[in-house]
């Protein structure tokens, strides 16, 4: 994997965040089911916005905040979304390309805005996110840059993008350009709602081109519907050849055919557990790529997913290859 | 399996416990380290014992919990273990054929007082022991009994008995007709001090004769002088044919050469730990000598210590049988 200009290329949603927080009462007001994403559409975005506290606007997006992870990481990360050429879009474009990841699908111009993600943190860490995907929508096989993925170790891909079918069409074009490229794919369940909308798509997606999961304890107990982590355990391994299963305050399991490791979660106060899940992808992903052992991947991931739940937003704050020289 | 008269015979320090409530006042102040066993001997068991708080006398001992377990679980358990023909001996004898153990070590008559344990449970549910093995240092390779073992499909061994040089030999002896007569060989590493006084003969012994091993996360990490549980648990794994690596909260890690299982505990309230270890070797071992898979050995292990823990002494409570239909 070595003579490759990108170590990942990540696919996702381009989404701005606006943060806010809220409480349970709040929460249930309004019928937003807590700890999840929702979709909504632009009437509902703008009714959510108007009542929502005073909030906080940062770059997102799952896959694409893994991959400024990695940028931060030293890593070279490539990311392909969309965004509008709207203001959003702008923000958008200018962070990301900020911490040093590439970008450079074209933005729409026909006037759908950039996705933003209303996110509701509540006072016990939980955060419930409220989707407008706007230009999201438009994404398509288009939009596939088959030059970037072709230079790239891993491709990342999000479960989430599986709600469009035609980001589905693209998402099916990436795997196989990497497939041929010899580029490792890597995909996220994203989201217990999302494997529940797509359980059947994310099965024969992970039992065929998937080489590295990522998913947390909800989503693979949501994916085989069983209620015990370690059936779920003992039905995914063995599927791809590394999956990562994240459990918050009881750390990892990273599994492959013949090695299973239980790596503990770091010691941290509990801010906001939002983008938790994307920071750890960029963590692992990052050792995976400089050929740590999973050992140490796992133990990476838990550690950069530590980072971005001690503080508010999904986006790291504090130096990250200072942090993962930890490890 | 089918065939033998004992589903397991435990081979363990034969003890009375005395449990009186503490606090951590009173552990400093008298130099008693903290979720620990120490030896004592019978003056500083007698001094100890006039400024205990007032106690409860229960039988004990670990090995002898676990086939008391067993025995309540409905499984047919045998024990050996010397106590002497005082009181308490008579007390220890009654209670664990009480609960359907076969029992038959004969007694000491030479003087040495029947084995105590001094348990100080503190307020948050640790247990600190201090103990006078009296009659238990003159168990020796006569006491080890061939026939029960013959008829055994599982002997199961305490580390702490490495702490007297012939009982040690007895051990050594019980082993080897357990290997000859084809009865699967398990052993508990009992507490991280003991490991730290015998890591190179529980090393030897692990590699050697152990087929299931039983062993806290404490004593895991001592075994091999790492502090990460992962890193232990790859030393560790396919060095016997089972191992069971119980975690206290965080559940257990029941692995082969070929399966890991990652099980969760059991939601409970703790009140005290005693006897958590020796429930959970009675819930794995019931389990497996039933032809359980692996993963509900290791929930029923879980389940047992679950019990244990919800009140105060190391034996259960509460119908184990039906406890244990959960599974």
């Amino acid at each position: 994997m070595n003579d490759r200009r990108y170590d990942v290329t990540a696919i996702g949603n381009a989404i701005v965040d606006v943060l806010a927080q809220s409480d349970d009462t709040f929460l249930q007001e309004h019928k937003l089911p807590k700890g999840t994403m929702s979709l909504i559409d632009a009437l509902d975005a703008e009714r959510l916005y108007g009542i929502m506290g005073p909030g906080v606007e940062r770059s997102g997006g799952s896959a694409a905040n893994t991959a400024a992870g990695i940028a931060m990481l030293g890593g070279n990360a490539a990311f392909i979304g969309k965004v509008s050429d709207d203001q959003l879009g702008e923000v958008f474009a200018h962070d990301i390309r900020a911490v040093g990841v590439e970008f450079r699908t074209p933005p729409l111009t026909d006037g759908l805005s950039t996705a933003r993600s209303l996110i509701f943190v509540t006072p016990d860490a939980q955060r419930t996110m409220q989707t407008f995907l706007g230009a999201c929508t438009a994404f398509g096989p288009e939009d596939v840059d088959e030059e970037l993925i072709g230079q790239s170790r891993v491709l990342f891909l999000e479960g989430y993008l599986w709600d469009e079918p035609r980001a589905i069409d693209g998402m099916r074009k990436a795997a196989r350009i990497a497939k041929q490229a010899g580029c490792k794919v890597a995909f996220t369940t994203s989201d217990p709602f999302c494997v529940d909308r797509h359980r059947e798509e994310f099965l024969e997606l992970i039992g065929g081109d998937v080489d590295i999961l990522f998913a947390n304890e909800a989503e693979i107990k949501s994916l085989f519907q069983v209620d015990d982590f370690d059936q779920a355990l003992q039905r995914i391994r063995g599927k791809c050849e590394v999956v990562a299963l994240t459990r918050s305050e009881k750390g990892s399991v990273v599994a492959t055919d013949g090695e299973v490791h239980v790596i503990d979660a770091e010691k941290v106060d509990v801010v906001d557990t939002t983008g938790a899940g994307d920071a750890y992808a960029a963590g692992f992903l990052h050792g995976y790529t400089q050929r740590k052992s999973l050992h140490d991947c796992g133990r990476l991931g838990g550690l950069i997913a530590s980072e971005a739940i001690s503080h508010y937003g999904a986006r790291a704050e504090r130096d990250l290859k200072q942090l993962a020289a930890k490890v």
